[in-house]
């Protein structure tokens, strides 16, 4: 183990024995020792009682950077903000940085977020309200309007005077952001480039007038895809004009790039959230079964189907020994396709040209993979059983559901990403059991039709 | 789409131009104007004349930073060094941030390593190969030797200067590290500190003591996990005695969080590498085949367990209607267990108390949604065909499956983790299978026994 986490556990039990001992002083020069994740980590499991005395033995900014580290799982937000005094609540949210106050505030209901916002001082009430504004996984839900700027008629040394007055509340420091008269973004500069430059040097001369930029309505996802391919560690932030609203910063990224990554995954595997952890079964299954209650009448129409066909089945009994075989092997491979297709979509390849070819490069994998796998099962099964003629019905249907289920698996995010809809939706699940159904047909079908063969 | 693309796309035609017409200066003027991202991006679609242009027309060190940008998917990484003239190949490797040559050489045989490392200068070549003495996917593997560290008993300006003149070949500088007489990291004090100090001021007075670091052993997701959780933008790695030995940044970590959740998802979905774009269908087919064949004799063992319950299905043919429903839902609450189960332990939540916590609270989970999906099915079979003994049992064989399906989901991870196998090979596929398997005994298990309600 680190020693992050030794250090932690350690002092954790000297921070509850200064609470229950009531010394303030004790509890303070620990508590305001450790990094703002810990202070969260400590809070979050103390009890109403604890967590009361550590209202009174903080002041509203300190509690602002612990508050910045809680996290929002369970209603967490609601429950500690109404325990607090309402003014300490509002001073602290004032205190925040102003895109952590907004995650904060969109958990409330809206008459909570009017009274907090009234009691605030106006300048910090301002700043959250337009942030409050934008649309939810936009660059504007996730920007802070706490950043630096200069003009580019300024020299290095009145550019450092202004960064060490602002460097208290800046969200970041390490980018400066040039703009003009009109407030339009002009360029940038890296501290970097700031601190080995003279101190007479025109901002003019030695800022970057390419200047990377997104769009305030520009998606979260595409925004952490530009700041993972182009390394920065803050991009700013413009309007339709071009005027700097507000930056983005690294940190507010790597989060999102989690999210977005478990958003996929929990649909692949169709649960709405799989990073929660919920606390009993019951919130666990309610979430799950809306899935599984639409996956269950689609597999009814599967039953439904082979049920179309019992007169076959009563014929030649084995046909059924291969049904979850054949099936199976479709969800596969149509997993397969449809993980390739959702993950390139995600990643922002979003050409036509390129989607089209990749759809034609599947439908040759599940050609391929399909040959080799018919030809392998035809041959097991003839060897198994006996019979060549069921090796070779098996073999082909395996040929046909893999070539198939792998296009379907490509194909049907393709087409809901035309559609608008998110691709992820077409979760596992959904794919496996639309291939289940092709894979029926396809193998019934055969069977029905070549019958005097097999009986 | 975002400005940034449609200058890229203005400059390209233009550079290519400028190629074909031998115009180097034109050439450099457009291309090092561009982010490095940008200028792989553009280069990674030249043929190889062009390439061989671009040799000639940068330095070494313009194509270092290049080079940090490209992805090596296809071999790129031996493609491009083997077209180099060998010199200028090592000084571009000497050029780059460490860890990113690294990287590059990491991919080459032995030998081309070795002759790179001769050619380069010593100390740019010392460097480089005590990094790759580090395991893969370590901290070590990803870290770099170029921070800035400075001594406590110095001051505030000294600091500066020191910072002033690194600053050109340091990886960051927006933290300074705090060594003292043995090397051993003492404390860290970030830029932002350095410049609204006096400068006067002793680093004692101003460094944080309270320094994060993370051992050089320590897995890459753990680290990431450190980093994302606490907000840094740089960590310090030492040894086992406290030595500092290198740091690692966000950029690198934004990659990794990135790499690693690609990696749950491509296990989930059975495909090796979700994420890279294979050039033809072949290559895709040989990484998926694989999966698929271990899949497919699976597949048969689940088959050949039907085949030993034949005699019952020759008797009560429409009893194989119901195999895909029974295994689909195994296999779909299969999925969401592990899913969760996975996600759980991959990030860092790995306590035994609370993991088996986890198997109680999935066991309930699949408790409540195996009831309400098995009297759903139980009505809707008995409604659909008239018998209620069908009904029953496939309700049964529901609740049955679900329940052990959804415990085996969140076990089987558990286990391998138990067993330091990386749970995220339990792939959906593979619970699927395992599911498939355990349903079709309880179903046929039930219908053998009660038989003579069948008939």
């Amino acid at each position: 183990m680190s020693e992050i986490k030794e250090q932690a556990e350690h002092e954790v039990e000297a921070l509850l024995t200064s609470l229950s001992d009531k010394n303030m002083d004790e509890f303070r020069s620990i508590f305001l020792e450790q990094h703002p994740y810990d202070q969260a980590n400590v809070f979050s499991k103390l009890d109403l009682d604890q967590r009361n005395t550590v209202y009174q033995y903080l002041s509203p900014e300190e509690m602002a950077a612990l508050f910045e580290n809680i996290e929002d799982d369970d209603g967490q937000y609601e429950t500690y903000l109404s325990e607090m005094d309402p003014t300490f609540a509002a001073q602290m949210l004032a205190q925040m940085y102003a895109d952590d106050a907004v995650d904060v505030l969109n958990e409330l209901d809206k008459d909570q977020v009017a009274s907090y916002l009234t009691i605030m001082d106006d300048d910090a009430a301002e700043e959250i309200r337009e942030l409050l504004h934008y649309e939810e996984y936009t660059a504007g839900s996730i920007m802070t309007t706490e950043y630096i700027s200069i003009h580019a008629h300024q020299t290095v040394h009145s550019a450092m005077q202004i960064l060490k007055q602002e460097a208290p509340n800046a969200e970041t420091i390490y980018y400066v952001f040039v703009i003009d008269e009109d407030e339009k973004l002009a360029g940038v500069i890296s501290l970097r480039d700031l601190i080995i430059s003279d101190s007479d040097t025109m901002i003019s001369e030695i800022m970057s007038e390419r200047v990377y930029s997104v769009s305030v309505a520009e998606d979260q996802e595409e925004v952490a895809r530009k700041m993972k391919d182009y390394n920065f560690l803050a991009l700013p932030v413009v309007d339709f004009q071009g005027h700097l609203l507000g930056i983005i910063t690294v940190d507010d990224i790597v989060d999102v790039i989690d999210e977005e990554a478990s958003d996929d995954y929990s649909k692949l595997a169709a649960v709405s959230d799989v990073g929660s952890t919920d606390r009993n079964p019951f919130s666990a299954a309610k979430k799950r079964l809306p899935w599984l209650i639409i996956l269950l009448f689609l597999g009814m129409f599967t039953a439904s189907l082979i049920g179309r066909f019992e007169e076959t089945l009563d014929k030649v009994a084995i046909l059924a020994v291969f049904i979850p075989l054949i099936a199976g092997m479709a969800g596969n491979t149509g997993t397969q396709a449809l993980a390739v297709a959702v993950r390139r979509i995600s990643l922002g390849d979003t050409e036509d040209q390129s989607l089209s070819k990749m759809v034609f490069k599947e439908a040759g994998t599940g050609l391929i993979t399909g040959t080799i796998c018919g030809i392998v099962v035809a041959l097991t099964v003839f060897i198994w059983k006996g019979t060549l003629f069921l090796g070779i019905l098996v073999g082909l249907s395996i040929l046909a559901t893999l070539t198939v289920a792998t296009i379907s698996g490509a194909f049907i995010p393709l087409i809901m990403h035309k559609l608008k809809v998110d691709p992820a939706v077409a979760s596992g699940p959904f794919i496996t059991t639309i291939n289940d159904i092709i894979s029926i047909l396809i193998y019934f079908g055969m069977a029905t039709l070549f019958m005097q063969y097999l009986i």
